[in-house]
């Protein structure tokens, strides 16, 4: 199985798809192809969260915003789980995840020895490739689009590979420096009392913090950023178009509005500053 | 054959998939993720209309205003399909579609005696899971994201389990009263005159009605609340940009403009009330 | 392999599947769902782009504003692919490219003699079909919706079909006349100027022109419409937010800027003229 995921909208990933079609008969898997723009930040927290509920699998991941530049391509063996994608830190705290208490090892793509992608027919793409202010190279096809040409060939190359001789393959070198690093945030918890931040706001508009979830146990009120709402166990404990804390399906605090939408009633959005106080009976 | 139908938007449906993914090798195949949020009569409409296409298959279908709450999680067996859902009616005029002039069979799922979802690696959603305003309980991580912790595990059962056996899971027990009731509104036809209502807006703008196609038949021209409009039958019988009543793909009377959005034109939204009446030739 | 293409957004679609898989059970894969509302030319360009990344496969393409109307309904032969779709130009641009060098066979689907679509259960969609303005006739249940009706049914078929004997398919034609024609205009190209036009703006906001990539060879900055903006190689060739000019994937030249919209920050659209001076050093 090769799951996909981007910030591609359409119809790039088809493009991804057909590339990997051509090499591998592997179920494809759509994770999210609407992720926010070039925000690797919130894709590494929804990759984090997504993939770990699947069987081990290949994970195509291209949120790249440094694409063409000399950033590396990696492949990441996490765990039972194979992770493919550029390196900026986006499939770091997954890989995390998936070790487990363990390590991951890092790979990177060289990609001027992959096998070409070539499509069908004449007046292929790669026809009018520029030259402009470099020199004639080998390399992909594309210097804006690497998901079709770098790294959906490299995800179906190692699904198609048993993961113990990954090394083996002429295109993949061990990483010998650390990948780039992308820690996300931890909120700082103090009695009753927590300094946190809010990680990303969901399609329904759920604003999700990066304050665990434990933090609301035996309170039946909080203040968020001073506006004091109820705690709820599910979004109905309030009526429809009220606010309420609760836990999310992530194990964190988030604020929500019963069937309405948590970030325009609390004014937060991704990345903001957050304090949580206590103040209904323990 | 699964397929999905919620309004999660991304990337929560892809949690659904993993989960699956983990105990069925069965094809998925979405069926929307975008219905309008808590809208529990529209993806009723359209579930109605879209699932009677699919050969035998189990349906997993996650709109679900009141989840956590004590709402019943249904498995309904319907002709040669089954339904997995919440019991808010959500599921009913499809089911009454499927069974065909039959009766359909609904089961309830006891959600503490479903297999766990566990996903991989450290820090799992679970760990952070409030205890906030209710003892421990048996259940499923979370009161929010029962499309991953309850119906996606309890569809990949149904779906590895005869039909005809679905009485010997222990966690399924027979429905004892009835489902929760929706009905889709029906129009009111007297001579030339039809008093209905509008069922959905679909992404074209098309407004999709409740009265039978078959009223259109001899006329020439309707008047859709007083607005005189010609009867065509293709959008094409009209200029872009003109307004026509039509029999749309579901055998429903539709005001649409030609490459147009009839939603604006005609000044009309889902629920809304509507009198159309014969004024052309017969 | 199946893929689809549309632009009927959600939940449409889903119906195309039902029938594919009531009739066939290859691997289903969507190539994209919102192109521009009836858009035959952005279409065009799109398939023409991805569908040649794709193994030998059927590619169903509804993107039809003339349903209903005389318009042939075609199966195309091209190369070792399949095309399913409207006889509005839609299909022959990537048609010419998956025949390479070669001719590509058309033919037309009598949809009178096609199996005729049968939905499970009762109340099925058709039996409110209208009769209106036409006396009853032979042929699929909607006038609207012949991606269901027509489109689907005959892509699967013509899938289990071997593609030297769609002549023997009672319900094929070989098309005795053209293919309606649609060519993507070429940018007129004269020493150090370019006269061309935008063909699409994509989901990033990437302004893609017909002007070859090999344009900008050997020059460090263009003028676009009057406005001066460097060559890159990639996009952070720039800092975020500026404007470029680089060689896009489909080997194209395009006005973007790195993580920002290049159609706002240039003013174009799709369709506009667009005049490429070379202004820097060769």
């Amino acid at each position: 199985m090769i799951t996909l995921a981007s910030d591609f909208g359409t119809p790039y990933p088809a493009a991804m798809k057909g590339v990997l079609c051509q090499r591998t008969t592997a179920k494809l898997i759509d994770v999210a192809h609407d992720f926010p723009r070039q925000d690797v930040r919130a894709a590494a927290f929804w990759l984090r969260e997504v993939l770990p509920y699947f069987p081990p699998a290949t994970h195509l991941v291209v949120i790249d915003p440094g694409v063409g530049t000399d950033r590396h391509a990696l492949v990441v063996r996490a765990g039972e789980h194979t992770l493919v994608g550029p390196d900026n830190g986006v499939l770091i705290p997954v890989a995390k995840r998936l070790a487990g208490d363990g390590a991951f090892d890092t790979y990177t793509i060289d990609e001027t020895r992959l096998e070409a992608v070539t499509p069908t027919g004449n007046g292929a793409p790669s026809s009018g490739r520029a030259t402009a202010q470099a020199p004639s190279r080998d390399g992909p096809a594309s210097n804006t689009f690497h998901g079709r040409d770098v790294f959906a060939p490299a995800a179906a190359a190692v699904h198609e590979t048993d993961r113990d001789t990954f090394a083996d393959l002429e295109w993949l070198t061990p990483l010998e420096t650390s990948p780039v690093a992308l820690e996300l945030p931890e909120a700082a918890l103090e009695n009753e009392c927590a300094h946190g931040e809010v990680l990303v706001v969901d399609d329904f508009g759920n604003v999700i913090t990066n304050v665990p979830g434990d933090f609301l146990a035996g309170h039946d009120r909080i203040a968020a950023n001073g506006t004091v709402v109820p705690v709820g166990e599910t979004f109905a404990a309030v009526s429809p178009g009220e606010r309420l804390a609760t836990v999310g399906s992530h194990g964190y605090v988030e604020l929500d509005v019963n069937q309405g939408r948590g970030e325009a009633a609390f004014g937060l959005e991704a990345g903001e500053q957050l304090v949580l106080e206590a103040v209904g009976e323990e």
